[in-house]
């Protein structure tokens, strides 16, 4: 019996890499549904190659064009998002949607106790406690792709209850590594979208410039895996091949090294909890004669100290943070605001007090507020 | 109840390591026997901070000096060495012999059922399948000290029935890591003593140094494990911090990173199987901003191409290339020949035919032989 995987946000880079792993595995797994946000020509070759029973597109303009395009019409489903997860039967999804989009179609997920791997960090930045809550209640699985948290994961599934110190996440350090920290404010798009070790898209790649991608990562590691902030360090590793590590009690760390190949996680996640013979190329770790290890700069990454301030605060700053930043990067990559001005338009709208619970409804309500605001504050600034 | 730790070698360097290991658990262990070949100063102070039942002096002036010393005359054991660990009653034996003279201890141990913390790997090189089948016929355990085979166990008794595709075994590549092959003949011997990351007995330093000691580790990764040589790689890693490494099938490869500090597999053999708080320092990675691997150099470190080759042949040839190997080792410290007449000696001693089976009866009888061989062959050089 096939496994059947329904792929969100499909087109982009684990989406991509996701159907790379399942062509290789083909006797194991059927894609049943496939998304898009608008890229529907890569969309259209993903439906050819693997004929899923259902497609969805978000973006309006995207969908009729496809529409008039496409025979096999039926195959589009109307709804949205979230409605397309609830209606349709699948095993595992990937949710490789890019920010907060990603939260609601996971908990219709788990509310169906599914397995779900995970590449939406946000999901757990904005409602770690809940899903958490969800995951238990409802007998669902959630399995980490990123390669950090997928590191760590495959670390501790079999550490089981090996008592940990710390876990050690590991930061490439982005474009601006040796940049100053003076320097940031003439950072273009251009210079920010040129990630040194990974290939990604465009909001992650700048999160990952300003370091705000690893305090999403701090949050997730939390709540993943059941940490306190002070037993989630990060250090900078430029080559991206520790993926990341754990120290237990007895003063020993253990790494997972592998190639720089998302597929790895992915294979992992669609495969657990079998250890499955991989396809792909493995690491040959003599052609890597130097590996590099630097304290983090929380003064010049400002948005990773506050990432662990709002992650330590708890309840809906996580979900401010988020929101906050996602308006900022999209108002930076239209060239709308400085790549410094993210930091600090961030920081001014998370310093607030917020005194109303988390439930699903308040992050529905918070995220959208705080993104009218932001965009106020963007404006401001033009 | 404290558990009997029996240290054998206890004034060598991991036997010190192990008297600062039970100092810092004194309420869980007490030392019941202590041993030593000649080192009787060092003894005393063991003797009068630990209190054991029993000590044991190989060297017969050594063991004069110190009948006339010790007021406690009647804690010296008269017997040889494997006497002494069969009349001694104890938990725990920790085996930090060096080279062929561990061999029978060990037997001697497994033989009573008991947990063997093994630090002399030239056990397992000489009779490593011998040593499998008493471990399981008499139910004792064999628990690996040195750094490369305490990393390697600590993660596969983790992950289990993970499928491995192979172990890789670090080396610092010495001393002579950046010296031409063509200049390894004119190296001293205050030269070969100096290695750069760990601080050890003479024998070993050398053996180190000339590449044999990777050689024996990966013998005895090959009964440890159970695994091929084919699935057995070194790699130069010069700064010793990652201890050794495992990948498996998926690809992905798990290091046990930790500081040089031999305390801490000590600590993980004594108090196996739990993982318990170390009190030692931990290591500061962000400290060590640069680390290194290299492909092994098998044309300059000649010893461990030659013990892939002796380890594949079986038998008796590990027992063959380890006594001719002890006689060049001290006699090159003994400055009777040089450098690089160690290979060449060995080399000649192990190509031979040998065609009697591996019995604890023929592994004494060869040892005896081959270093007899070797001397005369050492003779002729003078």
């Amino acid at each position: 019996m096939k496994k059947k995987v329904l792929i969100l946000g499909s087109t982009g880079s684990i989406g991509n890499n996701t159907c790379s792993v399942i062509r290789e595995f083909d006797k194991d797994f059927e894609i049943v549904g496939l998304s898009t946000n608008s890229k529907i020509d890569i969309l259209k070759n993903q439906i050819k190659e693997f004929n899923p029973k259902k497609i969805h597109i978000s973006s309006e303009s995207a969908l009729n064009d496809l529409k008039n395009d496409l025979k096999e019409k039926k195959i589009i489903y109307e709804g949205n998002i979230t409605e397309f997860v609830r209606d349709i039967e699948f095993d595992i999804l990937v949710n490789a949607l890019t920010g907060y989009a990603g939260f609601l179609p996971t908990i219709e997920a788990i509310k169906k106790g599914k397995t779900i791997a995970l590449a939406n960090k946000e999901t757990l930045v904005v409602g770690g406690d809940i899903i958490n809550d969800f995951v238990k209640k409802y007998n669902a699985s959630l399995i980490p792709i990123d390669s950090e948290h997928s590191a760590i994961f495959q670390i501790l599934r079999h550490f089981k209850d090996a008592p940990i110190s710390k876990v050690i996440i590991t930061a490439s350090g982005g474009p601006f590594l040796k940049t100053k920290k003076e320097e940031l404010k003439n950072v273009t798009v251009e210079m920010a979208l040129k990630h040194p070790t990974w290939n990604m898209g465009g909001k992650i790649t700048i999160d990952s410039a300003t370091m705000m991608n690893k305090g999403f990562e701090v949050i997730e590691a939390h709540h993943l895996f059941n940490l306190d902030y002070e037993k989630i360090e990060t250090i900078i590793h430029p080559q991206s091949l520790i993926h990341s590590m754990v120290e237990f009690v007895d003063g020993e760390i253990y790494a997972q090294i592998g190639k720089n190949d998302m597929r790895l996680p992915i294979q992992h996640a669609l495969t657990y909890p079998e250890i499955i013979n991989t396809p792909f190329e493995k690491l040959k770790l003599h052609e890597h004669s130097e590996i590099n290890f630097y304290k983090m700069d929380f003064d010049k990454f400002v948005m990773l100290k506050l990432a662990y301030e709002c992650g330590k605060k708890g309840g809906l700053y996580p979900c401010v943070l988020n929101a906050a930043n996602e308006i900022c990067v999209y108002s930076f990559l239209e060239k709308k605001i400085g790549f410094t001005d993210i930091f600090d338009i961030v920081q001014k709208i998370c310093d607030r007090e917020i005194n109303i619970p988390l439930t699903i409804e308040n992050i529905i309500k918070t995220d959208k507020e705080i993104r009218e605001e932001t965009l106020h504050e963007v404006e401001l600034l033009q």
